[in-house]
């Protein structure tokens, strides 16, 4: 299990345009309170409108880490950048990463954190050890966002569903499964990067036993209908336990994103399927509504799209950015 | 991908039981024309039945390996084993190991194999990184064997369905996913010990393109009605891509194998559920029969049982132990 220090200094490096920057934006929109400052290069074109601190003034002030909030292709760390990161080391921060190459493969930065005692932290990989699950129902209540597809809006909606539960005055915890998910929680395991047979392990592991009443709001993975990640995403599902899922999909897709022979299932097939695999571990599990990426649509596309599938499915529709999850909550509180 | 070198010298350090040395006597009963002999401490009181044979002399009379045959509790190399291990790299014979304690954790055994050029070779680990599965169709025919739990005979009813079709003629390969196997074929993929992304990437390297008429029968792994595993079970099933499965089951099994929680399926809703997840990537897979590890009852029970199977079933039924797979093998060749 991944656990960061915050506050974070968010350093964007020399990157030319937003979309490459999406972490760092992630962050910023979703854990604002912990967010010190941002930090770059020269020659970068983007900028948070936080304010700008170095490292050394950053940990004055308080920071706990330096996070690379940046996704370049490839996800390999750009050489010129090691020496600001050093820098940060050496100023005693927490150096946090998302990208493939593990920071432990620059000498330079580890002999910099040793001095100082800041930690290098590679949150895409996992060096911990899960054992595997055992099957035995938890306490507490844990719903579960699920999807048709990958990258269409499962930790939006558990970021958004945390959020509002948490605003009723529910106690409700975030539980990250992805690496920008464990940035802004602060916590998590990235369970795609876990040995296979400890998934459902490590997912048992990441929602321990809580309150009775306590709401535990697990990031989802992959899709069930993926043909290269489903098996993550059914670990994830009968480790959770889930008494609730929500799903997420997105209705401009028509095939699996990158895999044109896969179709996107139709959505009752989906949210049947989804509840056979999961009463494997939580008989009493229930789908709760739909959160619809609707961003493809019209404001009258999407009234007509959402009237359509709730008449059809019987469920609650939102689209967390569009309307909000009130009704998903209120439908999980129910 | 593991790839060893045969024949083996197998190696029963000073084991006092034959249980604890199953892998061994698996790999004398399954690749009998790969062994060379076996080589045991003073106080081991197993025998194999084979020639006694030195690491040194094994070496030359033409062994490529030294196979750690031996499942202590807890999958721990005994350390007093070390040195006869080390002298065996040291004659140039590659070490195989399928505990848990890497063959590296030892600086001796290491030095010794990077004088000779002797290899360590852990079959339980896998330092190599697979690829996402790509989904596309491959060339060739897959059959895998399925279960309703895990250990009934998956490995044992595989080889059996491979050894068949080859003494009738029929091009097949068996495709090992387990450590016991990759010993007996002298390749394969740990499964279980892949990162969780890329098991069914794995699935698809373990299996590729092949001769129309050929077919892989894979060994399964799990099963999708294990708390734990289940996912494994899932991203091997779909990287497999079968155009057949063969269901193996123990009747003498209520629950899953330390999960008194979990019932055993009905074997009906354990097919249908194994074909719908199996449809993902393959349309036309199908069920050719039932493998049943029928030891806990007698001939006048299996002999009714495997009537009423075939009736509420309309398939095929054999054990492999007690009937031999003609009957699932002519059933795969319709």
């Amino acid at each position: 299990m991944h656990r960061l220090r915050k506050p974070y200094l968010l350093f964007l490096g020399d990157v030319k345009d937003n979309l490459t920057a999406k972490t760092a934006f992630g962050l910023r929109d979703w854990c604002a309170d912990d967010v010190a400052g941002e930090w770059s290069l020269p020659g970068c074109e983007v900028t948070l409108g936080l304010p700008r601190l170095t490292p050394q003034e950053a940990q004055r002030r308080g920071a706990g880490s330096i996070v690379v909030g940046i996704a370049p292709t490839g996800g390999k760390l750009p050489p010129h950048w090691v020496a600001e990161l050093k820098a940060a080391a050496e100023s005693g921060l927490d150096v946090v990463s998302g990208l493939h190459t593990r920071l432990s493969s620059f000498p330079d930065l580890v002999q910099a954190a040793s001095r100082s005692g800041a930690r290098l932290i590679d949150v895409r990989h996992n060096e911990e050890s899960y054992g595997a699950a055992s099957g035995r129902k938890r306490t507490g209540k844990r719903v579960l966002t699920v999807g048709t597809d990958c990258a269409l809006g499962k930790k939006y909606t558990a970021l958004a569903l945390a959020k509002n539960l948490i605003s009723r005055g529910v106690a409700a915890s975030f539980r990250a499964t992805g690496q920008t998910g464990i940035m802004i929680s602060g916590e998590g395991i990235a369970m795609d990067a876990v040995i296979a047979d400890f998934v459902a392990g490590a997912a048992e592991r990441l929602s321990p036993d809580n309150a009775p009443e306590h709401w535990d709001v697990i990031e989802g993975q992959g899709s069930l209908f993926h043909p290269a990640y489903a098996g993550v995403t059914l670990g994830l599902l009968h480790g959770s336990q889930p008494d609730a899922i929500v799903l997420c999909h997105d209705p401009s897709r028509r095939t699996i994103d990158e895999y044109p022979d896969y179709p996107i299932p139709d959505l009752q097939v989906a949210i049947d399927d989804y509840l056979r695999a999961g009463r494997l571990t939580n008989p009493a599990i229930r789908c709760v509504g739909l959160s619809i990426n609707s961003s493809s649509l019209s404001d009258a596309e999407v009234e007509e799209y959402f009237r359509r599938l709730t008449r059809d499915l019987g469920l609650p529709v939102c689209d967390p950015v569009r309307t909000g999850v009130d009704e998903l909550v209120s439908a999980l509180l129910r």
